[in-house]
């Protein structure tokens, strides 16, 4: 008996779509409004799907208590009221899109979850613009 | 790395279900008040889903700007304040439940997407009716 | 200590911008695609909220199952899945704008209630477009 | 064509985390305030998704009013504004975390639907906690 | 300039509609299964509203940090997880109706505040009950 | 017959808590992680409610394709995807406060509007916090 667990949280953050390589001309042609020098931003709303047996013991997949501090520790504190693009690590060199950006949550998160466990993740960026990613 | 990519429109539209080959009596009976030959009306919340590789240049699945005016022409503008069952081609003979919409969406969107991505379609008829078809 | 008690409810209804005595190209000019003569349609939502005293015995102002039946007799059934234009008699001579729908919904509600209790209703065309009225 | 329809329903109910056989300390130790001896409770929401054929016929894979009384009958009915721990018979000896309940809802309503249906079902116990159960 | 600010918190909790000084069988034919004896329960919103002048020198009518922490102790962590009949003391002799808790939260909550500040609270019994007290 | 009209509009935009007045310490001991230097952001989400009576020819406050347009050529347009502090002539000067942005978009939109309706403004800058203006 498969159950999936899903947590959500939330972070505000700052951004801009911009490729260091790409001149100021390039970004904007491809990336429009959303390439502004001076940034702009939104309230992320994230949603932690976690998949697997039920344990017969507790009748949990997994401690929602501990996927709470998971999800605040590994996520929420390094994003929330931070620039994307300056202050997290992996935006360095890759455009901050609600794509990319499910990826390195993804990636952050997988490796904190014990290996019977699946995950995936969705991100609103907007609440009419949404991505999910599962590590396929 | 495939993500799927989600956005969210909508429209107002005027329908009732009904089949032509059946007379009202036996249209009342089974589509009940959902059958009134003066029609009723939703307002319908649609998500299309497109899934497939990340574009390494761009970061994106597809380009959201797109996306968005794909659902506006073939969609919206069609559907927008219209009556279904009188005023779109394909419910001149097939009836407009949430299911056969979910269905006909689809097949407006399916050929303009590239071959190399995975279409979904989620309508709500209501907050508490609703459907989802990915062509399978 | 006057608390006001609000109960949500919902129907879902056809209808078109039109006034009988201006001809269709008078009424496309004011009322755009609101005004097409198949009818479009919406699920609107209702909000009633009664303001009163707190009856000390029962820790109510008003009985919210006295309410949801009045909502459901006087409203819903009047109004749910039916042609607002052709069926509902407040509209055979008055255009079912949300302004006056909040209106006419005011008027049928208001004799249902005890005096000194006051009437608010607020009512969602879309999840954008909304009005309110309180009989003032 | 396979759609697939979800219905949403929703109930309020008491419970507690707790197992009966481990004593008051370790089922705080184990569940938190959840196990709170005088119980705490939810707005439960439930969707219940199943996927099938369309019918050709009338369109539907199921009829809504169908499967809006199933729901009522055999989950609203038994589970709303009842303590789950002492007034449902699954829970006598379960633990009723979400994932339980969201097996044992997928349990009772399995058996009243056609085989060739697929069923699903989305329990949220809080909008920021929720579950989801297909059988496997 | 007066702005009204608002904050919105939740909290989950056990109770029935019920009189001490009434006997069952008057409880239930008033309050109907509202008042099983073994409880029934909610995800309780809370929106607590401040209205004031804005202070030149922060741009704030009260700091929302500071509003946070005062809902997080005054109400959250007396409501949140508990049985409103047995373990709020105001409802020991107070029948806890969304109206009543609404006059218990606000008067817990106005002498906490600046005098020139003014107070509302709507609190969400269900999506669709909810009730408003602003101490007038 | 006066009745309040609503309609929702939203944009993204970056900004933080600053004074220029103060140094960066003191930004901080009032402001905390909103005043971030790399700045954050948030999808805003704005109520604009306008009052008045219906006028008796259309049944309307205020054509809404009216209220729309002056929501996005006042508002939209000069804050989304901008950098509030940097990008919007108002808050050179001052704290882009959600308080702060109320009352500068509740003075923009008032000029624009009849003298005889009444204009309320309300603007969310999370999903739990949001302010309200209406000009007195």
């Amino acid at each position: 008996m498969k159950v999936t667990v899903h947590r959500k949280a939330h972070f505000n953050a700052a951004h801009r779509l911009y490729r260091k390589d790409w001149d100021q001309e390039k970004n904007e042609a491809v990336f429009g409004k959303c390439s502004n020098p001076n940034y702009h931003g939104h309230n992320y709303e994230l949603t932690v799907s976690v998949t697997g047996l039920i344990d017969p013991e507790t009748g949990f997949v997994i401690d929602l208590k501990v996927l709470k501090d998971l999800i605040y520790y590994e996520i929420e504190i390094p994003f929330d009221h931070k620039n994307l693009n300056i202050e997290v690590e992996e935006f360095q060199d890759l455009n901050p899109t609600a794509e990319n950006m499910a990826v390195v949550i993804w990636n952050r998160l997988r490796p904190k979850l014990k290996l019977d466990l699946e995950l995936a993740v969705t991100l609103y960026e907007t609440p009419r613009n949404f991505v999910t990613y599962s590590g396929n």
